[in-house]
């Protein structure tokens, strides 16, 4: 079992944010290994980064899904969004809410990082 | 007792953004019920989401306050504004330092949250 | 030893954002004097604020690292950047990942504010 867990909070459409966050969590899997859980969670205008068209990181964030790192999506967003759940990646899975999540999340001692 | 507790930073004068944290505020409700206790912890230009007047919000911000959400706002950033507490809604509590109430909430066990 | 600690996390450029977490972290000192321990972790575009010239805030960061302020830059951020540690002023630390830096102070106990 992992030592370490981290949440990274992405609620913007930013693709200046969108980037950065998966290099951050690149650089957290090259300096932990497998001794760290990750979670992605997008919220409000940060699902965008998890359409399954257009989306311009779909192979950076299919090859770290491939590695372990969790996308969790807020249920709240895409209803707000009348959004559903096919617009977005497979491995995106729908939580009841964001920040709720994110409050479960660092309840069961996960870090957070909002970048 | 809440089993979960959670602070909300704000610190920009955005709209766009207290729109977005006044409804993760709804959404966390409606999900945990009793079993939360929530804050929102205002600083800087956020101190303006709990202007007394104009205030967009009000109807909403008096809603969750009824259901036991507390405002509080950083003493250090009125003084910087030359505010004073007259010039905020009355269910706002004013903390000595924005920053030192997330680090005792937090210290606390509380989770951090930044939309 | 400080019963507090908290990492503030600057990956920005913007001056507004850099100014008002030097003044975060003075109003924190004000309020715990010696019972806490403070750490600025810079990544992204964040490391800008370390520069050693030009830097508008070069007396304010060397008074807060003469009262215990830790400084701390993401390798990873200045591989990215083509920059080396001779570019920084002198008391900022590298640390081999930002993001990771924030895991571990979080995982041991430190609070987390994103200004």
């Amino acid at each position: 079992m992992a030592n370490y867990k981290v949440i990274f909070h992405v609620d913007k459409s930013s693709v200046a944010k969108w980037k950065l966050v998966l290099v951050n969590i690149e650089n957290i899997i090259t300096e932990f290994g497998n001794d760290i859980d990750i979670e992605l969670l997008a919220n409000a205008e940060g699902i965008g980064l998890l359409y399954k068209t257009p989306n311009h990181f779909k192979e950076t964030i299919m090859r770290l899904s491939s590695m372990g790192v969790q996308f969790a999506l807020c249920a709240n967003s895409l209803k707000q969004q009348n959004l559903t759940k096919e617009f977005f990646l497979d491995m995106a899975t729908v939580v009841p809410s964001g920040v709720g999540e994110l409050v479960l999340k660092q309840s069961a001692g996960w870090a957070y990082i909002k970048p």
